[in-house]
């Protein structure tokens, strides 16, 4: 791993992540919800059942439920004011590409035969953004879900737990030649390479994304990214089950 | 004022206020914030400042800044989730109503010329809605946009304050014949007569909307619910009174 | 009431109406429909009965029948060509806010239950704009209704009157620190304060709106202003009764 | 011509206009404006001059003015109420292509150049259909279109006349092998064959659509409408001459 | 037939066609398709059929199947680059009246109720264009169509063939005073009149449009247009009974 | 590397790619085009230079030129008919994701200060679908590119080439527990795991997204799959250069 002995902005190591936080219950009507942060990323994630499942599903004869995601950043959640996209009428293709990578994540791990016929919503708003906002989501989103998932079953309205694993994300790049974990929006915006990979609690992949615009990697710096990667996710999924461990007491079994 | 000595569905008496709670700096990235809540209604308000002002403005030749308002409601603010206005492509005729409401009685308290060549942007986003969501918005806009003054202020972006006095609203109405305050969500659906009234600190009308859908009111009955309305909106503007004297320490001057 | 005694831009007293015209069977297809006219102010209303509810109606179980509104203004309505909606897309607020008043208000005389499975469409298109355009048309739509239920009886298709009492708007403000009734385009642009209020025939109020924007209004101006606007309004529920007198003859019971 | 003696279902024969009905000024605030009557069909044409030009004729350095047209069917003109095109949010096609037609026809007898740096906007709102709307249209354009000009010109907005010759439209087709003039909406909805003919006061084509669908039609047959159009073209000139004969009295050089 | 001696500029006669050129399956996935050129313009033409119908024939009650077309200008068709009409979120008014005359040109070649309950739909894509791209588009759809058509009957999904005629169609149009079959782009954008003609194999008209836009026509030149067109679309039919006999050897019965 | 012996659904052995056909100038009014077939995915791939850049680039002040590209099926692509995205009012969140990567793949390898103050539109039309379009997009995308900036080298419009290596994509993924190369559309539907690796001709990465939906892969599993990746595309490049060596015979410097 090429890298120099400076700190980074935020007087962090290469390979360290930013302080988590976790407030459950953030948005009290929503089945499960948690607000989460990453240093000052900080993202509403909540999850919502509803006893419905979309028209393709029955026009198709698809049995079981579904789980979609929506992701969107508050205008406050930037520097300068983001407008809203119904402001613009449209949703941007990074939006678009950010809810549905959410969405593929979270159905990894969760068996949709065993959700009934409901759809889980996941909906994402970044009240702060300073960069990994996408990784911060699925990271809460599950957190969000696990918890809807175990007050459906405390109310009987969910015969087991659908969800097989957790799961995370987190960022790497490469900035100046050097490897970094969990980047801030400063890394960020300025970063050769920039990568989002998304992990289960057992430690196999559920995505990979990797792009160097305006720029390529080797095959040595992709691999030396992917342990920076599962560094970080083993870290994570640490933290995920110590919140939820609290969260649910004797009755969790992640 | 007709009334049964019944209780209401929460315990309040028909002239007492929801428990008002007010968090400040819930969007850090916003020039001023502040989460507030009436009972269970909960407001994100966010008041960011832009270097800009609107074409018309400039077409026409306008002097000074301007202010305007967003309001929405967050998919999981309501019991069964509402589905994101870009979801439908369009901005459904209750929020355009609302922000309208929200922009136009903050201008009667801003001196726009002593915003300079700004826009104002005031955004209120439900977190969690349990009626009186349009009242709860201006009153904690007003908030947030105090604080977001005296930070350009403090920074030496803003000469002197163009607020000219506080503003607040509250919701009263007609339930079963009994005149009531402050109106939760099991109360407004029911409601035959439902007013919001918007007043300034020093006791001027900025706003009176009230109507009866599929019901009428009587001219006593009118006065009775003006007369709740500001005995309510005196405790809110002393509420916001405290606030902000903690918040601004010595520097307020509201 | 505070007031000068020089004459208005017309020639008006402050409390005096602009002179009403009523013109029956402008638009033939519809089945009730009349052309108002507050002196150059001129709209289309339209009453138009479609054997069908809302899906919403449907969906949710609902009895009876619905009414609903819609409002624009012709392009050459305006002193400059004003753009149709459909040319941006999209319906402005304030269009958006006025067809929901005018179905609120209507909806406040009429029992649904008497419509059947039944829509009642109100249509205003304002031809010439010269300020009241939305209280003339509410002030039209129920000639226009009223007309429309009498044909319905008359062909069998509607057992009873579902319209229990008349309902009439006037505009009231306040400019240059006189009160004002009826107030025309170049008095409504810069008045102080701006009330629309809506009444039965029976003076019951169905809605106020009342309005500072830029400027805050006290108690007793608030009395005042609704003083004025129901000397106006009982005057204009005589004209709507003498027109549905001559044009029902007979068989009119309103 | 093959025809039946047999008469039409309103007792014309088949070469026979339905009575014209012309009504000036109906929309004030337009710069010339008529309500134009072709039996049971009424449209409201209306003539406004803007003090600009489009976009695309700046940036491509086009000298002149331009005329454009817009047309729209108000919901109560038909016996079944026509959803406006903003509910749905989109224009359909049939508008898009019947006010196609009627701006490329006006600007046929309009030298631009003459306009100055105006575009003159054309609206046709139809109050009642019955048939023949877009060629009521045209008709009543024009006359609209003309009294604008003679407004501008006594303003002294305008040096001279821009418009070059009258013009007006007329529809001629085939219903059960007879061929006949100005169809009404009961003949037009089964013809096998329509046409719309567009023809300047000189008798010059401006514009021929002719269309068999669901059915085709010869050589001998589209000779027969083209003169059967011709005779009802030269009737409807005569009282557009008529009609701005009166209207602009002496001062009218058409 | 007044014409100078000259040469067009591509060296064309007056009365000559365009070299014709004829691809069949240019795209395997439709259930006929045909790449047809006439001279540089070259149009995608596909048939596809879907075991349906619109909701309004079901709605109505209307018996047998649906034909309906869909034309477009692929982004890289025109020398300078037409943006996608899904890039402005609307189709044009141009791309609306070309779609509407393919599509009622084809319905009047085909019996619907031999279509069963399926629609058949035509898309033409425009791959390069270069005057005529919608008479190319009726003319290689006709062939599509009847590829498809043959195809179904093979596999036994039709009893019969639906399609009762051939069906072309070609411009012409007047330059500098001289009458051209055929326009090219660069004849096509200066023409002082333009025509559309859709003819049947067997000589019937199908559709007429002859628009002489910022220009007029008298009746003889009405005549000679029509004249030359028919020449034109003789040959032309005769290239597609050629195709059509090559493409489907001995099954073929146009 | 675990894989059973049997051969794929068309006799491809795993590490095989599909017969890769590459015809040039299929859209000639582009800059350059050529029409890329994988198997029976066919994509009209096209190149076309406008002499300006988006609005956002001047606003920030930013040199240089600018590429962006658009994906999009064509209706009749798929075996059942996909509807346009116009038809439906939007783009659908795959087709975002789709055309941002191929943009953002193709800037990788352009030195956009070289192509001046100009954009490079890259326009991929699927005109048959078979899986990996978007893989042949990019792939297509690279060779029409290079065509165009020969054209604009050749004609002096462009100083030197911007281009700075040659790239190209392929697919890889598991299915059955098979590792497979270039998977058609029966192989990509059901695979568990899918690839998509975009490489430069000198060995680099550009971009890599995996994912495992309703499924994840081990550490082993990526790797083989990157091999299996970069072995297809060593090839794939070859056949590029060789393909772009016929067409621009002596001058190409690739």
């Amino acid at each position: 791993m090429s890298q120099t002995t400076a700190a980074r902005a935020d007087g962090r190591k290469p390979d360290q992540l930013r302080p988590i936080t976790l407030v459950p219950g953030i948005a009290p009507h929503a089945t499960g919800s948690v607000l989460i942060g990453f240093g000052d990323t900080r993202v509403i994630c909540a999850a919502t059942i509803e006893p419905n499942v979309p028209t393709w599903m029955k026009q198709q004869g698809v049995k079981g439920g579904w789980l979609t995601a929506e992701y969107s950043m508050l205008p406050y959640s930037t520097l300068d004011r983001k407008p809203r996209d119904i402001a613009k009428g449209r949703i941007d293709g990074r939006t678009v590409e950010i809810q549905r990578l959410i969405g593929r994540s979270l159905r990894a791990v969760v068996d949709l035969q065993k959700l009934g016929q409901n759809t889980l919503w996941i909906d994402c708003d970044v009240l702060q953004a300073d960069g990994g906002t996408r990784t911060a989501s699925i990271t809460g989103a599950y957190l969000a879900a696990r918890l809807a998932v175990q007050k459906l079953i405390d109310e009987k309205k969910l015969a087991e737990n659908p969800i097989t694993d957790s799961i995370a994300a987190i960022s790497v790049g490469i900035l100046e030649s050097r490897e970094l974990l969990d980047l801030a929006y400063v890394e960020d915006k300025d970063a050769e390479v920039d990568f989002n990979v998304v992990m289960t609690g057992r430690g196999q992949f559920v995505e990979i994304q990797g792009t160097g615009e305006e720029s390529t990697f080797s095959h040595d710096q992709l691999q030396s990214l992917l342990a920076l990667a599962q560094k970080g996710l083993k870290q994570i999924a640490a933290e995920q089950t110590a919140f939820l461990t609290k969260q649910l007491l004797g009755t969790l079994k992640i």
